[in-house]
């Protein structure tokens, strides 16, 4: 068994799992389709109103498995399918999903981890968590796919450091670059992080997939901007809208 | 009376003063077309050298008036037409003005404050003030382009806690994001703001106009480096340029 | 003599050295040649690891050397040549070089300064090194191209203030604003520098390179991510990518 990504519901919140019991959650080719496969059904699931990504045993993940890399890394069509389809197959499934994303890190979070947390709108982090991708010690670099969305989600400084220098970068230097929107006493984390997403998922729903969609386009940068605004508007006559509003008017609490 | 931008000139700088009493100077659509014709006035106006945005009472803006909103808000039609022409009119004339604009900011900015904080150059606040972008309380998401403002300007991850958390955000804070170029105690925002406009009016007027076309160019990222680089360097034998390198070199201080 | 852009190498390093005595190494129109010249060979030499960009004497880089300034700016034309040819070039150079640069920055460095500082992947200063780009006080913009450059490194609000109000800012300040990756006493930076670089050298050189070339794509924004995915698995069966993955598995210190 080569680890697991695990999902289970609750309460309009999905809680996805990276497990691979003693490799501090690395991901194996099997839990990249398996990633792929958990967003693809959660981003399906119109119940649902958020999700939270963790790993299991106090750490995040700690990058690729590399017990398998011999069996594949060394040829040039196979390296290009696991980076290409698997890899990137996951972490696409993650950006293409509308649902708001909470990253909840601890531990190691290296290579694969810092990618997956990148696919991830809010980033929160135990002190003891420690950032990096030093594959420059395994003799490769990143790919590029992976290498963009590093460098747009930590910037370009912190993709050179860890990519060229190997550095492992702390948490809280981590959230002075941005990179994290909350760092906590390690025993804190998990119930700051349940709270913070039952509180994000009272919020509207419909304007919480929108903006994921808005802000998507944007980093993507491939589409013109009036074609984003094309279908920016077609929320003028929904509940959601219309609950938001005369809520506010009437001086009461929202139901979404 | 549903607000006012309100705009004086003295010494070379513009003061913008964002006003609705009662409502923490939230923007009504009147306002929005105010501060259009406000700043289209400004930008063809050669004598100037700067111009302060502020808001009146304490406070820079709380966002859009609310109260307006069930009049055109859930009809598509109407709904763009409040985005794009109004909103986005303001917000674009402001955009594309050549003169270095300051951001007085004191108390509540949010929404359409951080919006218009956002067609400004340099940002200064005061302690007491708080950012933020809390529409999923209201039903409805961010539109396209203040969207793509307002993450140019705070940053994606900063855009995604306001918009998918709904999260307020201290001045310090935005400080450390790089939204901010200082805070101060708030009884000192007005004064420091005097003296940082007015320091900026005696540097070189044509060069910061063409700074501010170039850095517009750049962040838009529609236009070929070619066609940026044209016509930048026109301003070869201006009686500007002449007098820079001239008083540096006689060891004087410039006028311009 | 108008200062000398000087390179030497020891131990697979190159140490580019800005040397304009008497004027705090400002930048002649002979220096940017010579940094072209300095680059394009260093990019060459397949034997290299990494460089490291210092000026002499206590001080980076204060800018352009004003004094040649009347020789030349006044004429469109002339400008334009030395910007886009002089200027541009040098920092081309840099730019295009796929070994790891590290920028070591003590005391002044200003307009050039930054400007050669913003093509390092790595910036390390001294407590009291101070930035800033004050041409509005010489009555000239900056160059797009140096402009653009300076943005992405700097962050555009730094630009901004650096241009618009010719602001100087502190190492300390640099460092949180995400431009500099450490700042030391004055004492200890070209030792750190010196750490730090021999570090750096003992990594996987090609994917160094590779990583430089895909950060240099994805940061230039002009080619579609399928060209630059194209050839970006080749290294597969490489000596260095066997040694990293092989040392790693069989515990052992990889030697590249």
């Amino acid at each position: 068994m080569s680890g697991q990504v695990r999902c289970s519901v609750a309460d309009g919140l999905a809680w996805v799992t990276l497990a691979h019991a003693g490799k501090f959650n690395a991901m194996s080719r099997a839990m990249w389709r398996q990633l792929k496969a958990v967003f693809t059904a959660l981003q399906a699931d119109t119940g649902l109103r958020g999700a939270v990504v963790a790993g299991e045993g106090g750490h995040f993940c700690a990058g690729g498995d590399i017990a398998e890399y011999p069996d594949f890394r060394f040829d040039e069509a196979q390296l290009r399918d696991f980076h290409e389809n698997d890899v990137w197959g996951g972490l696409q499934a993650m950006l293409a999903c509308d649902l708001p994303l909470i990253a909840q890190i601890e531990g190691n979070c290296m290579g694969a981890g810092v990618e997956i947390a990148s696919c991830c709108d809010i980033r929160v982090a135990g002190q003891g968590a420690r950032f990096g991708a030093p594959i420059a010690r395994l003799g490769f670099p990143m790919a590029p796919r992976e290498a963009q969305l590093v460098a747009r989600e930590a910037g370009v400084a912190t993709a050179r450091e860890m990519l060229l220098e190997a550095a492992v970068v702390a948490a809280d230097e981590m959230r002075a670059r941005g990179f994290l929107n909350a760092v906590l006493p390690d025993a804190e984390v998990a119930a700051h992080v349940q709270t913070r997403a039952q509180r994000m998922a009272r919020l509207a729903p419909q304007a919480a997939r929108l903006n994921k969609q808005t802000l998507r386009a944007l980093c993507a940068g491939n589409e013109p901007m009036d074609a984003v605004v094309a279908g920016a508007y077609r929320y003028a006559d929904s509940a959601e809208h219309h609950e938001g509003i005369d809520a506010f008017l009437a001086k009461r609490q929202p139901v979404f």
